[in-house]
């Protein structure tokens, strides 16, 4: 199977998890699990849960516990963009050519919605069952998510974001942004497949940390370079938006030729990283040309 | 030791975890650890933590394995408590005479600062180290605190409260609301109190539960009443500000004579539960009559 086979049928299997996994609109309170869902099932890459498929798989994990941390690291993707468009974040009245939560519905149950979400990431990941032995690995992934989605992962790197824009910042600083923002959540996506197969070795964390952190940053020098080179109509949001915001941005500190350059040398690190673990990670090297060459 | 000086030791505890486990303010992003240490470190009566404490240690639990229950129930109270207070949720300025997270540092901020503390509490439970054996039972623990805290406990309830104010609702629908929004997370800190100190027998849960909701539904009734018969000093919060926003409450419901009768047979059902249970619960009795009688 080619990476875009595996990609749509990793993406409907999201998409059906989260249906039955999430509370039904006509379970009270309905307004906020109407929100909820439309906060969670607006489509979108998956990328976060695909890392999650493709690395459990290749790490030879049932199939079946993969979903669980699946869903957690997609629910905590999707309560972050929920609070993310607020108004008194970044503002967003559109999200993939729909309605934000908050415009759809309204503040309060946007705020609350994303709360919902975050919690039940946890919930599915405390639920899953690896069996009885697995357990205390189970405590590890749940705490590594937690360590990714909090005030020295995802939350920080959004609060270093709104805090720099309209701000110069220089190359490392923008980086360690990145790495907290997105990086953080797309590493432990990868960790978490892995972990779904077993407890893992030092050398293969670390070649799994060096392979995330790669496309994790590579993803973002692509969005900027999107930002910039694609239309409003495939972004799916207004195309110059990160100028017009003064966003601090690849291309505007390395411009458009030396950012090509980095994703270049950002897409063979994650290659390289790839190359020292003992299994088939044909599909880990796939999605990482997909990040890099995607037009959307 | 009477329950006042307990009482002192578990807040002064509670305080003392709070600050040595939250991020320090001189790490970055610095604004957003000072959110979330303003947001958790403002007093309050701490009555979740003291009730993991006191039903932990009636039930035998290892003290030092207590904590990580109990700072992660307090941390999402006070996750809570920072989001509700936001103007598009109750729009509060003060809480406890200081002025709310939003209005000391901005909305963004407190907004992420309510979604790294709501995170962290589930790092603190995943990383309670009961011992490899007791893995599966954490699990439960995280599960349990998720189900809680999300739209069927407390954000469910927050939701619905939104929805009734300056509606009418009946008093089945009022004490729905109240058992998700406060009593869910009351109830949560006294059963993971409890399973610090290892499974629990069918009967003993249900008391436990039968406690807790007690407590949990005669909190809400003292407050209410309180609202009415106290004043702003002792309050910390205005007088009076439940009629003024056209809150749902047992007063406007039950009349003043009628909430005082609901909150003795609610102490009466409190002390019922806690005497079928083959332990010392002295201490719970009394945080009981505590929450029934106290002035604020």
């Amino acid at each position: 199977m080619n990476l875009e086979n595996h990609l749509q049928q990793w993406q409907s299997q999201v998409a059906e998890l989260l249906k039955k996994r999430l509370p039904a609109e006509s379970s009270s309170p309905h307004t906020l699990h109407q929100a909820m869902r439309y906060g969670a099932l607006n489509g979108g890459k998956r990328i976060r849960p695909v890392l999650v498929f493709a690395t459990g798989e290749a790490f030879g994990a049932n199939k079946d516990d993969l979903t669980h941390p699946a869903l957690a690291v997609e629910l905590i993707h999707c309560y972050s963009l929920v609070h993310d468009d607020l108004p008194a974040m970044d503002d967003d009245d559109l999200r993939r050519g729909k309605p934000t939560c908050h415009i759809q519905f309204n503040e309060a149950t946007a705020i609350l919605a994303g709360d919902a979400l975050h919690t039940q990431a946890f919930e599915e990941l405390s639920k899953a069952k690896l069996g009885e032995r697995a357990a205390p690995q189970q405590l590890e992934m749940i705490q590594l998510l937690a360590q990714a989605s909090g005030s020295l992962g995802m939350g920080g790197g959004q609060a270093i974001d709104l805090e720099s824009t309209q701000k110069s910042i220089d190359l490392d600083m923008l980086e360690n942004m990145h790495r907290m923002k997105t990086g953080a959540l797309i590493k432990v996506s990868v960790l978490l497949g892995a972990l779904c197969a077993g407890p893992l070795q030092k050398d293969e964390r670390q070649a799994l940390e060096d392979y995330a952190d790669a496309i994790g940053l590579a993803f973002q020098v692509k969005d900027d370079i999107l930002d910039i080179e694609s239309d409003t109509e495939t972004l799916g949001k207004p195309q110059g938006s990160d100028v017009a915001n003064q966003k601090n941005t690849y291309p505007a500190l390395l411009g458009i030729d030396g950012s090509r350059q980095k994703l270049d040398d950002l897409l063979q690190l994650a290659l390289q990283a790839l190359a020292k673990l003992p299994y088939n990670t044909q599909i880990l090297a796939d999605l990482a040309k997909f990040i890099v060459h995607r037009n959307a």
